[in-house]
């Protein structure tokens, strides 16, 4: 915990400052007092108990800096009974993950003293995010002050002041001396090593910390491809036979590799304590929205999501605007063709070095109108599903990932079937994934990274002498961390590594090389995405998360995809036609059942190959027995109150 | 219960009879003494504090009747305690299943005065069978009075003494009453109306009332399937264009009634408790075996399950075996073929009615070949993993089925993409059917009943006149009884409906009358299945199934090789080869295509549909739920006893 810096509270005491809310400077007085009156209220009052103070602004303060911006904090024993809320699972003392109740704290290993060293700072400002969010309307109609600001009970507070535009922000402060050590042994030393994960998690949190982990597991899984493909570039391109069985290994390890991840992560995450909690019984999130109604699970009183209203959205809005940019991706992609066309005719005109690199310049320009299209698609499909209400795990996750493959990989799919041009492919192929690879980097840490600079062009010399001096104070910080751009969660990491790994096996047999591009990639990839975490972004409230989510799915859909394009492009080659020099059919018969055999193997591979380590699935057995062993015995302690309660 | 009989216990006082124990009638008398203290002794002891006296012999006794039959049963108290051992899951107060105890028994619905009415014999049968097998060696060295006869701690005596030829038998009783009642409502009265399956359940089980439930269910899914075979067969039959229609709607319809087969399973095993009941949960079957250990999730003393052993014996016996086998499958399928080249050569030198009917003769003889090839191996194959030592649920099942698949499909797979000669496959596929389903009728339910009529020819007349008596005594009811076939489980049965599915599914663009064939036969097979199990075998111990186990994955992984081979056999109609005169590759092409959409369709549509009904998922949800907050509460409980547990 950062115990350099403290406010003072109403009541005199000091507090570590966790969490910045920014309002607006014009917010109306009786609008603030209200709010604050929220956060500090008792729990049984519907408050959230939390402290809170407005940020008295430092010496260099000027009259353009936002008075409004407060700190939250909370007392020790606050944030334990919030780790009890939330339903964090902790290492108990006979060495399982338990849930921690504060009751029983004693019994948790790592708890000493008053337990303030218990809890990380990320956890502590997950909880205190966890409350803000929670705070919900109780009978007040609209928000005081502003008439046209709409409540009703059940209503997340912040939610609806964010959606209005009174809360600028709400984010989780760094801390210097911790961030300084993680950077250090993240990747400021430049050696062999794997990435601090349990660093990471400390600092980030469960979700950041296994992407990290994807990540370094997914860029060692493809060394040995690496390793294989480089003879191919080196020696003999037009091989087909050893690309068979290059293609043929590449599709076992792909299976193998993604079935061990999981195991790999399931028992990351139960170390973490995130594989025992469950989703479903967590206190509901903010992006719900409804009337109060009972969880029929956990009997807490909890907004109602009204799933036929979104289903509607998703039909009227979601599907004609997907199959819009559908559209619009294939009359890109058929300008792409035209251009190609055009760069090949004066190619063969009168061909120079010059004409030579021209045929390259199309692909270039397509790559980078993919990268455009993916992102403004991005923005738009999370804006049409209600981006301005946070709810942004919702349905536009899938259809993104759908969009972005169709859009990077279409071109390749007609190259390599309709027009069935093995060195066009190779050559675009080629192109895409390096100028990719190259647009990414650029733009999602140097960009930001240099946007930042600009903009704080005059207060950057100044920055940089009190960055690394200890004595910054509080309001100083606060305010370089609110003009850092914000961090939008894994989900654009993911997606890229998700559309290499679509270039490394889709079409593996022909460009053998993409691997090593997207070892080399992933490398630099580690160092960039560390340091934009560390240094471009404001840090970002953790993501308790016990897998990768949609992510697995989607990566086992793309090996199984590649199975397909592997084995049609093996059948295509003139080597494997010449094996068959009398009949078409007997090839054709020969590659399916060659594809069936494969797909039949993965299933079989995925289905015998077990998700959770046996220890770790003991574990998880042995807290369900225990469980049930409990609920048993609770009964017989009340069977009086129980009685009395059901009858009511 | 049956309160009709009793018998009086050592102390003077009466209980039910729920099980017989026969011991071979030269039993040593020390042995015996041995056994029945092992059964009467106190839990604490070792004992099974069961109730259990010797059978005395009616007035029609004679001499030759064996003197070593014993009566178990046990006082109410036991069997509720026995029932929170077991696991037994019943409606709460509130109307979610929870585990029984006997401490807080009052909270349960249906548990009224002393609860003499709340565990179904069948239930109390089962806790007795528990307490019985899980009788376990001491510090004896082996049984008394037979030196040879080897124990160690953690042996299961029962079983001991089973394999070793001692123990000839242990079964439930029958309840006349209720048997009679049950019969009535489920095959006597002939009229539509869905078998009684809460009945079922009540007096044989889970295990069996999800097969009767799943026998009926699969036979009205088909009903569909074979109100479209019927046009087919009366209008035209070369009709390949409709045919892909119907294989069409087939191979969705399959997809869609397996996937709602589990739902509704998982209905149905939720109201009877045995969903929420955890198999790893339970004591270890007696087929454990092994020296004693500690259950690594349930903390209990058990013996371990040597592995290593077990697979090294599937290596060295089962695989060998299996290859001999098919080897003699494939053998027997050549001869076949001989024969039906025989036949036609008579055919084709001098038609007449009589060769018409001679060229059915070979698939009949290869039908009936068969079925006594699929006998044999079932048997030869218990019998090498350890039938004798009761590990029935062993290695074979799989192997089992594997081997009946390819040993009744494999010629039918030889004449269709081999042969390519679809006449051939129409005529073999359906006297194949055909000849099964009668010869399984005759096999399962006739053939028992006429066996045990003839073994009791003497005894028949008296049975004839005192079944229907209530006065029966007991001696001759446990006579009669103990002379009955023993039921193997419901394998057998499964096993003949997946064989069925196949015949249904796999060529059903060849033959599309096999569905109403199939239909016909379920209608029939209920009726006999039901006879069976009142009339013709001994009542089977009741066994708590939460679903149909692995025969849901039989019964997909045949729907998915179903697409594959109806895909291949539309291909190859010369209907659909019209459609590409000049190119047979695009026909393979889009074959092929076709054949890839239907398997994705199919996956997503298993993926889409939740396995578990909504409602049923919350409350599995909510008992999960309340059991970890249950146990968070019982740490705040007992912290001292809990930390001092763990630190012994």
């Amino acid at each position: 915990m950062q115990k350099s810096l403290s406010v003072y509270d109403s009541d005199g005491s000091t507090f570590a400052p966790l969490v910045v809310i920014e309002l607006v400077s014009e917010t109306k007085e009786e609008a603030i007092a209200w709010l604050l009156n929220r956060v500090r209220d008792k729990q049984q009052d519907g408050g959230a108990e939390l402290l809170v103070e407005q940020l008295t602004p430092g010496a260099q303060g000027t009259e353009k800096d936002n008075p409004n911006v407060y700190v939250v904090g909370a007392s020790w024993q606050r944030l334990l009974y919030g780790a009890e809320d939330v339903g964090l699972f902790k290492e108990f003392n006979d060495g399982s993950m338990r849930g921690f109740t504060y009751a029983n704290k004693h019994n948790f290993k790592e708890f000493q003293g008053d337990g303030d060293g218990f809890l990380s700072m990320a956890e502590c400002q997950y909880i205190i995010k966890h409350e803000l969010d929670n705070l919900r309307a109780k009978d007040e109609a609209h928000v005081p002050g502003y008439p046209k600001m709409k409540l009703y009970p059940g209503k997340s507070v912040i939610r609806r002041m964010q959606s209005k535009g009174i809360l600028v922000q709400v984010f989780p402060l760094h801390e210097k001396e911790e961030l300084k050590r993680l950077s250090f042994s993240w990747f400021k030393k430049i050696k062999l090593s794997f990435q601090p994960l349990d660093d990471i998690r400390h600092y980030f949190g469960e979700g950041m910390a296994l992407y990290f982990g994807f990540l370094e597991y997914f860029t060692l899984a493809l060394i040995p491809m690496a390793l294989i493909g480089i003879p191919y570039y080196l020696f003999d391109w037009e091989d087909y036979d050893k690309f068979t069985v290059f293609a043929g290994f590449n599709l076992v390890w792909c299976t193998v590799i993604l079935e061990l991840w999981k195991r790999l992560s399931a028992s990351l995450a139960y170390g973490w304590g995130t594989l025992s909690r469950k989703k479903a019984f967590e206190e509901p999130r903010p992006g719900f929205h409804g009337v109060l109604g009972v969880n029929p699970v956990t009997g807490r009183a909890e907004p109602l999501y009204s799933n036929a209203k979104r289903q509607l959205r998703i039909y009227l809005v979601s599907v004609p605007f997907v199959l819009l940019c559908l559209y619009l991706s294939l009359y890109v992609m058929m300008i792409y063709f035209d251009m190609e066309g055009w760069a090949l005719m004066i190619h063969d005109e009168e061909p120079t070095f010059w004409t030579g690199l021209l045929l390259f310049i199309p692909s270039i320009i397509y790559a980078v109108v993919i990268e455009i299209m993916n992102l403004i698609y991005r923005y738009a499909a999370e804006f049409l599903t209600g981006w301005g209400e946070w709810d942004w795990m919702g349905g536009w996750v899938d259809e993104c990932i759908l969009f972005n493959f169709f859009n990077c990989f279409a071109s390749l799919f007609y190259i390599a079937f309709v027009m069935q041009d093995m060195v066009l492919l190779r050559q675009s192929l080629a192109t895409l994934l390096i100028t990719s690879q190259i647009l990414n980097q650029i733009m999602e840490a140097f960009l930001p990274y240099w946007l930042q600079r600009r903009r704080n062009k005059k207060a950057h010399k100044r920055m940089i002498k009190t960055m690394e001096d200890k004595e910054l104070p509080l309001s100083e910080q606060v305010k370089l961390e609110a003009d850092m751009s914000t961090y939008l969660g894994t989900f654009d990491d993911y997606l890229e590594l998700f559309l290499l790994f679509g270039y490394v096996s889709l079409f593996s047999c022909v460009y053998p090389l993409a691997a090593v591009l997207v070892v080399l990639n992933n490398v630099t990839e580690v160092y960039s995405d560390a340091f934009k975490m560390c240094k471009v972004f404001k840090r970002p409230f953790s993501e308790p998360a016990a897998n990768i989510g949609v992510w697995q799915l989607a990566f086992e859909a793309m090996s199984v995809i590649a199975v397909v394009t592997n084995c049609a492009l093996i059948g295509m080659s003139p080597q494997v036609k010449s094996y068959f020099p009398e009949s078409e059919t007997q090839l054709i018969m020969w590659v399916v059942g060659f594809e069936h055999f494969l797909l039949a193997s993965k299933f079989i591979l995925a289905f015998v190959i077990p998700d959770v380590p046996k220890h770790i699935q003991i574990k998880l057995s042995r807290l369900e027995f225990e469980s049930l062993e409990a609920l048993k015995k609770r009964h017989q302690k009340e069977p009086v109150y129980k009685r009395l309660t059901y009858h009511v």
